[in-house]
């Protein structure tokens, strides 16, 4: 898919089928968040696969959306071992997800509820001074989903895409309200 | 350019030609970063074109890295209007550089200096709950810089890039040190 289409034409999925990822298919996803820029380099992350189904319904309490989590195929727990670089979790939770679109993947970041951080820590073994970023959830849309499609046009897909207009978000040299 | 390659060889570019950007490749990034995911589609960011050059030079005194402003062909920089969603301007940054990258344009995020919170906020007119959550710079790469290049091959991007292996940052089903 080419790659402007890929990030204008990313939407998030969050019914999936049954198919499973193939393993080449994940370690691309995971080698797109590896490759992501951060500060100083600093790579403040660790990427805890969950494919085990039992697994997931535990966890899934944990966060906003649980049926995310069972009904994928496949999540990746983004751990950002320095709390403070939340912009970077952003950066590594899309290039995992543009890259995913990319190759035919749906998928969706899952916040961990507020008063469920100590059991996800617990739950996931990840030290003190780090957190959960965000949880993608991957698998094939469902139908009515959203789906990846190499022959949408950009300027189709972007007339479409629920979003305020690019007039009401830019202005030039200057905030403007 | 494939999009998964995009996504994956995407590199910070700090040193850029003189050549400007295109009205219509600048419209195509920001139209990246208004595609862009965000916390219950909140979509909390302005964006503000810098293109004029006295301008640039004005903020680059404000930011880590002056003469990436300095030096870019035109920056963009991404006003949060709620400061606690960091990972959302993450989130759109990343949008706009992998697509800029796919269109052969160079970029950096950059920071602003703590020192300077105040100074910038007066020079860009932003509200006081808003904060700048990254200043996207870009131009096409001077030489000696990473360049976009349509052929290169994902598998032999990823085995050069800086980067700490995936053997050291995966784990399934739990973290593990």
């Amino acid at each position: 898919m080419d790659g402007y289409l890929a990030v204008v034409a990313k939407r998030e999925v969050r019914r999936y089928t049954n198919r499973s990822l193939d393993d080449d298919v994940l370690t691309k996803i995971l080698q797109a968040g590896r490759a992501s820029g951060s500060a100083k380099n600093s790579q403040p992350w660790r990427f805890i696969v969950l494919r085990d189904r039992a697994r997931r319904a535990e966890l899934a309490a944990m966060i906003m959306a649980p049926r995310n989590l069972e009904g994928c195929a496949t999540a990746i727990a983004v751990v950002l071992t320095n709390e403070r670089l939340r912009f970077d979790a952003g950066r590594v939770a899309q290039n995992m997800m543009v890259a995913a679109w990319a190759l035919g993947v749906g998928s969706c970041v899952n916040s961990v509820r507020p008063d469920a951080q100590d059991r996800m820590r617990e739950a996931l073994g990840y030290p003190a001074e780090a957190t959960v970023g965000t949880i993608v959830t991957l698998g094939y849309p469902a139908p009515g989903e959203p789906h990846p499609d190499p022959k949408a046009k950009p300027e189709k897909v972007l007339s479409r895409v629920d979003r305020r207009p690019l007039e009401e978000i830019v202005s030039y040299e200057r905030y403007t309200s």
